[in-house]
């Protein structure tokens, strides 16, 4: 009996430990899921708790609000949409300018592609707010952005604000993504071509 | 009793005549009203019809479907807009450059202090579709825009395509407008001043 009432607790308490362990891991994994196949807007905390066959109290152990919960998810989007930025731009022989551009395409085109995760990031309440070079952070996405906009800045012997150049390229890339992801306008890679370069060649 | 019988069936007659002539247009002013107030999600052909004291079936004589309703409220909302555009322009003496400027600067104000209408004309689903200078269009917005970039592209003696010009201002502008309503950058008129001048002097 002693044997068994051991082997019971210690199955039990792995189980528990296990769970505990990766439930808040699975909480984000579960919420990102949904956010890319279902849209932002989808996600509740009943939901992830159903799915996950646990109580919401359960959820609440880890995240304290659904707004806890999507800041963490905007952290996760955010760094796959960076990594799939960098691989356009993996073996590309293309001066700075020209990457800003091509990150630019991108951009556009994952508006269109993976339109819930880019609502999700950029049209949200759950958005990064001041979004800004000179305020220090460490969303990927703006690291990465800071660091072909300075190669490309040594490139033109641009002499201007860096904060300028960034809110000019930021508002008309993003404003040129929402408006073809609303089939207003339609994708011109030219068009992208020498804005960028009109931005950084005054 | 003749004479009450014909009286009847005039006073009869008028009113429901008086209904049927000004129910189209109510129908427009309370869409165009909920749109302002609580935003486009909110609008109906149920909650229309309460408002109104009519029928459902009352609406869609008018209006066969409630797209066909947003089309028109999207006039509607547009030459209002529009109207505030060229306000803002009345009795400033400033050159062609300067009040495409003064114009991007009321848009993005627009999109915060009427975050409702912004939202319906231009993130909704309703909004214009394919936007451009070369689709003829009597969107009144459109209208005005060639008319203020026609006179700042003789002013700058602006010699590339007009058409990549009004992308380049309207996906910087627009964008510009959804970022700060979302707040996720402030208002610089300065740098909507400069961003103008660098599109129209190449």
């Amino acid at each position: 009996m002693f044997t068994v009432l051991t082997l019971f607790k210690e199955v039990y308490y792995m189980k528990n430990n296990y769970h505990k362990e990766n439930l808040k891991e699975n909480i984000l994994i579960l919420t990102v899921k949904i956010i890319k196949e279902e849209g932002y807007q989808s996600v509740s905390v009943r939901k992830i708790a159903n799915h996950l066959d646990v109580s919401p109290t359960a959820i609440y152990r880890h995240y304290n609000s659904l707004e806890e919960l999507f800041t963490q998810a905007i952290v996760s989007v955010s760094h796959e949409f960076t990594n799939l930025l960098k691989t356009s731009l993996k073996g590309c022989q293309i001066s700075p300018t020209q990457e800003i551009a091509t990150v630019g395409v991108c951009f556009v085109n994952y508006a269109t592609t993976s339109k819930n995760e880019f609502d999700f990031l950029f049209l949200s309440n759950y958005s990064l707010k001041n979004v800004s070079l000179n305020h220090k952070s460490d969303y990927p996405l703006i690291l990465f952005m800071d660091s072909i906009i300075n190669q490309a800045i040594k490139e033109n012997n641009f002499k201007y604000s860096k904060e300028i150049l960034f809110n000019q390229l930021w508002c008309f890339i993003f404003g040129y993504a929402v408006l073809v992801s609303k089939k207003q306008i339609e994708l011109n890679e030219e068009l992208i071509d020498a804005t960028v370069k009109s931005f950084l060649t005054r």
